[in-house]
This record gives C-alpha cells, structure tokens and sequence, in this order.
C-alpha cells in the first residue's frame, strides 16, 4: 500500500511526529561526535548527523549545526578555538554516544557524564574519542547560515587516526568493517554489511534501450 | 595496529587514492537518484550521496552538488527549472543506480540507459524513480558557493510517497525495513540493520562519573 505524503498533509502532522518523519526522509547518515574545548579547558562532546563529504584536494568536511537559539556550547567552542574534531561511532558505543545529546551543564565534561575517554593530539586544541574507531582534527574555513538559521561550517581536515589494517590499496575505507554506525532519523541507529564497490561507471551505448 | 596521517601525508597521497581515502571520511551515506527534466523535455537521473536533514518545520534537505567545471545536467535543469526529486536506492537496483553516475551525453536519459522507469507527480515538472522506494519531490529555496566551487542546494520538500506500513505511529520511518541501502566513499553501498531507538537523551546528574 502506497502512502502519498502532500506538503499540507506534512505541515498538518503534530511536530515530535513531523520530527521524526522529516529527519528520516535525507535517508541514512553518518553519526559523529563532535569534540570541542571551551576557553575554561572543559571538553564538550556532541552526537551529529549532518556531516557531508566537501572536497577531497584540500580535504574538506561540511557539518549542519542547529540554530543558536538555545546554548550551544559545541558551536561556541568551536567558533572561538576554530578546530574540532570528528569521531565516528561504533556500534559498541551507541548508547553512550547517544547520551552526549542530553543538555548537559556547561560545567560537566560529557566525556565524564557518558563514559567516554579524551584521547589528545598536537594536531588541533580539541579532544579526540578514545573510543573512536575513526578519528579527525579539523579547522573551520568557512560558514554559511542557512535560510532556517542553521549553520553549515566547513572544515578542513588536518589529522586523521584509524585502525590500519581496513584502509584498501586504493584509500578506500569499509567503515562497516570497523562497525562504524549509520543514524536514521532522531534516534535510530544501524550496523551495517557491505553489498559491493562498483567499477567507475562509464556509458555503454550498446546498453541504452531506445 | 593504529595509523595516524597527517595533512602533509593525506595531500601527498596519488589523487585516486586520496579521493577514495577522503570520500571515507565524513560517514556513511544516503544514496539517492536526483530527477530532474531538462527544458527539451529530456529526463535526468543522477547518483547523489551528499543529501542530510536541514529542517523539518518547513521540511527542508541540504544536497551538495560539484562544481559546474564540467557540464552538470542535474544542476542545469535543476537551476532551470527550480524543481528535482530524490529517490532512495534500494539494495536490488544499486548497479542500475550507480550506472547513472556515467557520463551519458545529454539527449540520452539515464532512465532509459540503466533500465529504471519514470513515475510522474502533479507537484513537480521533474520526474520520480517508479522502482524507489522512497520518493521525494522539492523545489529550490536556496544555494551557497562553497569555498572550494561546489554548490550547496536548499530545498523545500511538496510531496513524499512511500511504502505505508513502514511508517511508525511516531512518524519514524525505518530505511532498512524498505531495503534502503547507504554509501560509503566513491563507490560501495552497504545494506543495514537496525540496531535500536534511543529515548529521548535527558541528563541524569547521578551518573556523572566525577
């Protein structure tokens, strides 16, 4: 049985309801945390779904951030320092990474609040997830503010630590050999089994039915 | 056995390499079909892995698209017309779908050299993947330069179809009940399982590990 969602029938649906349906339709997702490191030396973490892949040649990384109409202390540390840092979750973690999302104090670390350990580089003035099976240090170059008050920054990547037995001959990653997740929605997370690479595709004219 | 690259070491890296290496980075993906219809009438269908949530009160999704260096079909009709849809991948038409990715010349449609089928909807002048399970139609609120020349595109979404039964009384829509696969890097695909729903994260003071 189809379903035929109208704009109308979208606007009209309860807001938790229209959250979790909306947050669903740009399909699967990566699911990070955010590392940050306000000017008292209190680390902050939070769990993001909207990173993107920007450029490769500088190697650079979009990230959506929510509208500062509440405190955000991510976007705060990480506008005042200019560096951050991106740790992929596994599947072993999920339940504590989804923690961070909780308003925590500004005081309280939530690497203390979810049991997670800092892991430090020279890299960038910003902690790493010990945890992590992927972890990057990046600098903002730039952001954009979006038509809903959101904020997209881009980062530019300037160290990155994984396990090194999974990165192929031709850079390829699997992620779903380190048992990094995918988030759907709000609140659901996925493991995932690799289908196939696919051959660079080229047209085949034989192939076109006409 | 763990591996740390820096940034001198990414960008010395062969450039196949390191787009394949970089394209990692930023986490798992959602694989969508981007529609759009050129003003000669001709349909076009483009693999898309840059897509993420933007909104939900007005519905919007992010895209990124690459720099018009080279011709872009999907960009030009998309400017053109100010109308495109999104059709997830589902795991049985991934090498049909990755085929688009092709450089097909412009009076072929990639509908009919991968073999998928047009659907057509009131709301927008651009077609939908009848094989897709999830399909969404948007008009162009709004698009960004970024710093490296690809363009991030705003739109607002007028119309969802999809399988009723997998839509949750909460709104949640389960990707991988509908086999929706996601992308990782340049080329793979990955199936999924879900592994659970989190409440709603609320600090719990007692937990504070101090």
């Amino acid at each position: 049985m189809s379903l035929a969602l109208s704009r109308a029938d979208i606007d009209a649906l309860d807001k938790r309801e229209r959250a979790n349906f909306v947050n669903c339709l740009s399909g699967f997702k990566g699911a990070c945390l955010l590392g940050t490191r306000g000017d008292t030396g209190i680390d902050n973490l939070a769990i993001v779904t909207s990173t993107f892949h920007v450029g490769a040649a500088p190697p650079l990384i979009g990230l959506l951030m929510r509208p500062p109409s509440v405190p955000r202390h991510s976007l705060e540390n990480l506008r005042q320092s200019g560096v951050y840092t991106l740790n992929h979750v596994a599947s072993e973690m999920v339940e504590r990474a989804h923690k961070t999302s909780a308003r925590w104090p500004r005081e309280i670390s939530e690497f203390d609040a979810c049991g997670l350990t800092t892991e430090t580089t020279v890299a960038v003035a910003a902690p790493y997830v010990a945890e992590s099976p992927v972890r990057i240090a990046l600098s903002l170059v730039e952001s954009h503010d979006l038509v809903n008050a959101t904020i997209l920054i881009v980062g530019e990547v300037l160290e990155v630590r994984m396990r090194q037995d999974v990165r192929a001959e031709d850079g390829h990653v699997d992620l779903s050999e380190l048992d990094v997740v995918t988030a759907c929605g709000l609140d659901a997370y996925h493991e995932t089994r690799r289908l196939d690479r696919f051959e660079y595709a080229k047209p085949v004219p034989g192939e076109v039915v006409t």
